[in-house]
């Protein structure tokens, strides 16, 4: 399967994704609306079956183009920050609440998603969703893992200088809980904030087969399960886990 | 405090230490005998009071500069892939059991330690062990961070082509939980195996502090609480983890 990332503009994901020849093509969080846009990511908030979803929709099935893209999404009273992926027929096949909220930025307008493991199953393989600050937590990528997830798609809004995190945190991921992952930010600003790009496709072997640079630009790689099955082969981390050694993770109220 | 690696031959490290000008000098897995040495690993294991733990803590006292080093421990029945803290008293301080075993090469030999968390106070600061393969299991430096671990100390055998964890996971293990991470590696061979160098000392912030090549040297950093103070203050990784999210990473039998 060919996944694509569009580092770019709302307004320029059609012809991105008419031009990818991809079977996947992922877009930053909340690129519909913009991410740090304070109340207006409540006025602009929509349902996941919502006007903006049934556009996706139709162009996911004009071009037979799966799609995953980041939106405010509204319950009806709360507000989430979500992903939301669309089937090469157009149909809304999951949406992922992000969980791990990120400062101010995020607790001012959004709700916490409760649900840390969505997944669907696109072009044979199972595809999973996180958001941004999300892929910064180990834990989750290894629930990912351990619940069969093969390609981790993690629409993001990356600000500079957190440049490590598309550069380091996740060829990591990717390497420890042996899955592709595949990273797309943005490369604009909004107010104080400079996005830094650097969207990526990053293999179980920690190898990264797609970079995008600073600015805005399409990258694509292909992705498969007979890639994941020989990394998992040679890289045995799964299958080496001491799960009863990790029993501090779970506990609430460790705090240091 | 000054943290030190020293990445060469055992035989050079009491020259190593006196130069070092560090109040802790790390020295690699198996340093005192060699690493892929077969059955001789068995042959050559001493308790941890035993008579080459007698000459670290001579060293560590007559220069007064504590040691971390790695060796084969026997316990009377079974054999570890084991380092041990030795203070500048000369006191032994803390003997740790690598509890994550690498693929034949240490299950051949080694009998796995049961014990995640081993650590033990110096210089101000709350240091942690961990063994090469251990520190790719983020679980297993997640919990030394909620354990108090403030340095987290990994002698290694990291061979050629595993760069990618020397270069990528360590310094994302360091930033994810909010630590300082010392990896001290060897850059010699054993048989079929090329050790990679590499060694580094890495800050929290995930900023690489120190660097070794992939030759002999002697690398050393600046460590300290108000750095690591000032890192958790503006990265909240481990306030914002959310343990109800991760209840999979504990349960047994789940394979993938």
């Amino acid at each position: 399967m060919k996944v694509a990332v569009h580092q770019g503009p709302f307004v320029e994901l059609p012809d991105a994704v008419a031009a990818s020849g991809a079977d996947l093509v992922i877009a930053a969080e909340m690129i519909t609306t913009g991410y740090h846009i304070g109340a207006r990511s409540h006025e602009l908030a929509e349902p996941a079956d919502g006007p903006t979803a049934a556009r996706m929709s139709a162009l996911a099935k004009e071009t037979g183009v799966a799609l995953v893209y980041g939106y405010p999404e509204s319950d009806g009273s709360r507000v989430y920050n979500s992903v939301q992926l669309i089937g090469p027929d157009g149909r809304r096949a999951a949406n992922y609440r992000k969980t791990h909220l990120f400062g101010d930025l995020d607790r001012s307008w959004f709700a916490a998603g409760t649900e840390a493991v969505v997944q669907a199953d696109l072009g044979g393989l199972r595809i999973g969703l996180l958001i941004c600050y999300d892929v910064e937590f180990p834990e989750l990528v290894r629930a990912h893992a351990l619940a069969g997830t093969e390609l981790l798609v993690v629409p993001t809004a990356l600000m500079s200088p957190y440049e490590l995190v598309a550069d380091t945190l996740v060829p990591a991921r990717a390497y420890e809980s042996q899955l592709f992952v595949a990273y797309a930010n943005r490369c604009d600003t909004e107010q104080e904030l400079t996005y830094c790009g650097r969207s990526c496709v990053v293999a179980p072997t920690g190898e990264v087969l797609a970079r995008a640079g600073a600015g805005p630009g399409l990258i694509s790689a292909d992705v498969g399960r007979a890639a994941l099955l020989a990394s998992r082969t040679e890289n045995t981390h799964l299958a080496d886990r001491r799960p009863e050694l990790y029993s501090a993770l779970t506990e609430q109220g460790l705090s240091v």
